[in-house]
């Protein structure tokens, strides 16, 4: 179902639902990834992880492991040779170096000839550890009297964890005239507020405040973390086969590990099985500096229980949420304490978690402050929508509590304060907003069934469901919308069709939706327009893939591509017609003279043209995308649940979906975002986190610990496509890949709220959970 | 010594002797060839060749082959699937189907796992032959009753060879009024003429007639004939690492004989060791229907004998020239007959000839006509100036006997008749030609000491040469000047060095050229631009490499893109500096404020900018060449010999040419080009010559029967550039490669006549032949 704002909507090419390119060899299994790829003199690595979470290294002994024959070396942070300038960062240093930081931290790495014989060589390696005090809970860890995480050196630089990739908002701006008290676990402290929270309190008919609690999350690809790194034969070139976000990010990760110029590394372009954030350049220096120092392909693909001990998860939260409100329902006053474990290294973008929970609604007396702290569990990264999941479920929940409080409907209570284009953002970096969607998805839902009808649908469960309590739920969510240069070229091919060259990284099909553009800007079919990659040699320059930003960004240089091959096209044709530009137009793979019938000539007459008898050369348009501000986005969720009150367990019925998209390039890949997103989110809502013991071992280790959604456990979702143009993507597409995910934790907590009356403060909402918090 | 006419030559990078950017890695012996290159899985492939020069396949028994532990398959022209439509074709038919047409025509191809074993696979298979009867003289092979080369279909088309690739001529008017009754074995003829030759006849004060004969000459590049072809798991995708002088080329040419889309197909660009016009496509097709079949890498790449026996030299001919000058000099008739010996496919460009031999002097009455004949040996390709060493050692010959005959100064005939800018080309297509500096090289030769005081140098030979015979010879030789369309990308990468984006092959150091041509465009230093190739799914188009061509269309193509990217760097530069594009100028790797000391940002602060808060995006320049007329070039060479009067021995002692370059954009790179290409015209006027037996036996299979220059066979070589700047080519340059070997053959013989006074008709003039025609 799409709902468009815009009534002009009048495309040949975009908006037509449209396979992927790249599904079929997908579905018949034939795509060959990283991991897959063999080379003459191929070494597998195989890591040996830390046992303890925080230790000191007296000893390593690597000689059993290197009397196996077959096992070729055994590296460690004293042997493997990388760029000393980075010791602050862990995919820089992704050996510990005297002390251990968390239990899967790696030690060392072992080359074999084959996988099994690596695996059995890093079992062989021999550790001496003398264990350390662990710092395990996130709230404890920020006290001055707690043990220190890892040991700071007086001259490290802050390790200030900016949102930036993912969203324009940076870091705000820490205030130490009130210095508080804290741990140097402590890493990162953003202070935002606006008006005075003190007059908010007073203003406020309605005062709650609640605490929420989050665990960390895996983005639990179905690829994992894989790269194979072949050096030339004098090691001065560096070839690299990554399950990576980002080529040209790989390459920087590569040639500041190597301590080399850019140039000298080569990242090739890969299809990639799922990111989600998690693939920002976590092996890319450890494979190269191993390929370095044997000169001989390496490969290092993780084992799932590697991905689950040493990648990098999203980080869990403790929040503090105090809403204060007048009787009519006007939010004034909003204070926040929200403190994110990074885990060892910093990395948690406390700052963009305080942007997030401070741009979902109006508030004009707000004090939010965010906390990075550092324990001993495996350093976060980003997965999808960083932070916002978790501020998402603590601000939706409080507010649906104080709806309950003030006794108001909770859709008109979001309606009345939802942030609106024209708003301050929520940290004022943004005066004024670009049109937002929030309203417009709000509106959705509400006039959909399960919102309208929802006494009704909650009246008759089925027989199968008897004594289960039924609920549904409302929640909204908000990205403040990444953005990137990019560059892109386009090429008129010898058969008449045209590709378009770029320097992305496919995750969700967006090549197909760049298809789509490129042939709505050219006047082609979808079938006439191919995508290439190639390596970053070559490519034209664009950002990673992430931040919900690829079409966003990159459209438009394909779109200014596409229009400059069309123009020298049609210059071209000009010249062979005898007609002025003017009057031609592109038309069924054939430029025509308007209002000439049969005056035309095929792109492939003219394809052949441009590369001999033509004056104007072969056909190369070029764009480029200057960097404007992102255009956030916005989703309103309903979800329907089942609760069991004997058990605490929880099933999704029913899941709506409403998302401003701007404008949706292919209406199925947004759908398909939508249902994923969704997807993922049930599992942050009911069924995913990483536990550890007050030892710091890791306590979800494999997919039989860590739970993930079943398909049984998604249920039907109706994903609603509202339209409100952006005025900067192409064609007014707003990014569409991190709202899905926000508002599901909120929605099912409040479906949970509304079936059973206990509002459940921590997720996953595990039965027990559950059925503890109804006791 | 470079002799400059442009006085207007102020320039910072082109001129400045500069190494070539793969020196290094060549000279160390760290470049990977396409042979060396290895994937899991390779199969090595042999062929088969035939040892008759024509007979029938009666049956060909591969069992004893395939009964050898890891022979994997033995395909013939009957299993192995290629596009039907091409079977005219020698690349696209490349194996012999119910007859063979040379001795060496291959009639399977054995699949194996190692190179040793495809060997043996190949000597097991049994086929059985009928011999049948044999064309080999190439003058008996036009007559009427000849046998046939091959059978030829009625419907077969005209197999006309033009010239098109290598120079701009084509093929010239075949006029049938005067249907000479010519064998079928006869696949092309040009006939050009001007004025009226009888008349031309009537007027001169001397004519002679002479026959020259030359012999199939092989390109004996370093590396062989080497291809390896990877499919995809599909067998839809294919992956080329060919050593071929066109990547797009080479594409067409797979894709053809695959009957696939060419974005199936990709072509990786490689190092390549020499080819001289010998790798065009010959190997490709084979070794792509090869993996599509075997669904598996195939390695081709041919043993020494094979590419003798197997490759495609250059072309055989017989011609005979008559001339006609008055007493004061004046050239005022030519006729010439020529014959050229395509071997079994026709390829042997007469047409390309016909203007050669027209396109050197002015002449008022010419009859110029010229033939292609198949007979049963391999056939040709295309090697450095195809057509020119053959017609030059004709027509400068007989020019030397005129002037004899006229007792005329050889240097005062040739400045008096020598083709000039402005005049008509050879086949009248050009009605004007552009500036072109044959008198100026004529010029300087006389004023090089080895002219100018050559009764001196003649008087003094060294006492190793006592009874030797000195001379001094005097040869010109000229080039249409070939040319294409080409493409080109400029990107700035974030160390603030510029990477110029290619699709063209480097094969004789073009890449440091083009780098020099980049950073005169932008102001930078040759060390900060960087040549980068890639695969031709996404380079910018361009054609192979070839014809003098290279910098004379790529250059351009790459001197827009420079300057396109030069705008975008100063645009965004701009922006940051708060002054106008038209202030701003590049030096020393940043942008300044003209006039203002210390405004200024380095490019790669501008690097940066581009990829993150410019408002322009990513630096990716673009240029597109155009197809202009090309610019002939000409030189002037002088050789100084000794000759053994007992023996009939040669040695050249010393060598001086000259050489309109337009430019010298890298001056080491054209005197390289000068050197080696006189070196190959001693081994065409000396040496080298493929020589069959009755029976069509190659008595030249191994370089132990087939005589290439050694290093003492090349004498001290005095490189001359005259710079007569073209108005197309970047800063002037016209082409270099092709003309220095154009004169040698027709200097030498003037050198030996000069001394001995006796005019060898025949190269190579060896010993046997010299000696003989001295009795």
């Amino acid at each position: 179902m799409t709902q468009t704002i815009d009534p002009e909507k009048n495309y040949s090419a975009v908006g037509k639902p449209t396979r992927r390119m790249d599904g079929e060899e997908k579905l018949t299994g034939r795509t060959r990834y990283a991991g897959d790829l063999s080379f003459p003199g191929l070494l597998h690595a195989r890591m040996v992880l830390s046992p303890y979470a925080h230790a000191r290294i007296l000893g390593i002994d690597s000689s059993a492991a290197l009397a196996i024959p077959g096992v070729v070396a055994v590296y460690t942070a004293e042997t493997l040779k990388m760029a000393k300038s980075h010791e602050s960062s862990r995919s820089q240093s992704p050996l510990a170096r005297d002390e251990t930081f968390w239990s899967g931290h790696p030690v060392a790495v072992v080359l074999a000839e084959t996988e099994a014989l690596a695996e059995d060589g890093a079992a062989a390696v021999d550790v001496d550890y003398e264990p350390l005090p662990v710092v395990i809970d996130l709230v404890a860890a920020m006290d001055p009297s707690s043990p220190l995480t890892r040991p700071r050196k007086e001259e490290e630089p802050s390790e200030i964890a900016g949102g930036g990739t993912h969203a324009d908002v940076g870091t705000a701006q820490v205030e130490d005239e009130e210095q508080e008290k804290l741990s140097p676990n402590v890493t990162d402290r953003a202070h935002m507020h606006s008006g005075d929270i003190e007059a908010g309190w007073r203003e406020a008919d309605a005062v709650i405040e609640r605490t929420y609690r989050t665990h960390p999350v895996h983005q639990s690809y179905l690829e994992p973390q894989s790269i194979i790194v072949v050096p030339d034969k004098a090691g001065q070139q560096f070839t690299a086969y990554a399950s990576s976000q980002g080529l040209f990010s790989a390459r920087s990760d590569m040639a500041g590990a190597l301590d080399l110029p850019e140039r000298q590394i080569r990242v090739e372009p890969m299809p990639i099985g799922g990111a989600f954030g998690g693939k920002f350049g976590l092996v890319e220096p450890l494979a190269a500096a191993l390929a370095a120092a044997i000169r001989k392909p390496v490969r290092l693909v993780y084992t799932r229980q590697e991905d689950l001990l040493a990648g990098n998860p999203a980080p869990q939260a403790v929040m503090t949420v105090k809403l204060g409100a007048k009787q009519d329902g006007t939010l004034v006053a909003m204070q926040a304490k929200l403190i994110l474990d990074a885990g060892a290294f910093s990395g948690a973008a406390a700052g963009l978690a305080g942007y997030l929970i401070s741009s979902v609604y109006r508030c004009p007396n707000t004090d939010i402050r965010a906390y990075e702290v550092l324990t001993n569990k495996v350093s976060v990264g980003a997965y999808r929508a960083p932070g916002a999941p978790q501020t998402a479920f603590a601000l939706e929940s409080a507010v649906t509590e104080l709806c309950q409080e003030l006794g108001m409907d909770p859709l008109e209570f979001r309606k009345k304060n939802a942030l609106r284009g024209g708003d301050p953002s929520g940290n004022r970096r943004r005066p004024i907003l670009p049109p937002l969607g929030l309203i417009e998805c709000l509106e959705s839902v509400e006039q959909h069934p399960l919102w309208k009808e929802r006494a009704a649908q909650k009246a008759h469960p089925s027989a199968e469901l008897a004594g289960w309590k039924i609920g549904i739920g409302l929640a909204v969510g908000g990205w403040p919308g990444g953005n990137d240069v990019a560059a892109a070229a386009c090429r008129l091919e010898s058969d008449g069709t045209v590709s378009v060259v770029i320097g992305t990284v496919d995750l969700t099909g967006s090549d197909t939706s760049l298809a789509l553009i490129a042939a709505e800007g050219l006047g082609l079919n979808t079938s006439q327009v191919n995508i290439a990659h190639d390596a970053t040699d070559t490519m034209p320059y664009s950002g990673a893939t992430g931040g919900s930003k690829t079409i966003y960004s990159m459209g438009p240089a394909v779109m200014a591509a596409a229009q400059d091959a069309r123009q020298q096209i049609l210059q071209i044709a000009s010249d062979m017609l005898e007609a002025s530009v003017e009057d031609l137009e592109i038309e069924n793979g054939a430029v025509a003279v308007k209002g000439v019938p049969g005056k035309s000539l095929t792109l492939q007459k003219i394809a052949t043209a441009s590369t001999s008898y033509s004056r104007r050369g072969p056909v190369y348009g070029q764009g480029r995308t200057p960097i404007p501000e992102g255009s956030p986005m916005y989703a309103a969720h309903l979800a329907k649940v089942a609760v069991d009150p004997e058990t605490g367990e929880v099933r999704v019925l029913e899941y709506v979906a409403a998302q401003d998209v701007g404008r949706a390039i292919n209406p199925p890949a947004v759908e398909g975002q939508i249902h994923g997103g969704v997807a993922q989110g049930i599992g942050w809502a009911l069924l995913e986190g990483l536990e550890y013991d007050e030892n710091g071992q890791a306590l979800t280790a494999t997919f039989m610990d860590y739970a993930m959604p079943h398909s049984f456990d998604v249920p039907n979702i109706t994903p609603i496509l509202v339209e409100v143009p952006s005025g900067v993507g192409p064609y007014g597409a707003k990014g569409v890949g991190e709202p899905p995910v926000i508002p599901v934790a909120g929605a099912i907590a409040n479906a949970i709220y509304d079936a059973v009356g206990v509002h459940p403060s921590e997720i996953p909402i595990t039965p027990e959970r559950l059925f503890t918090a109804l006791q």
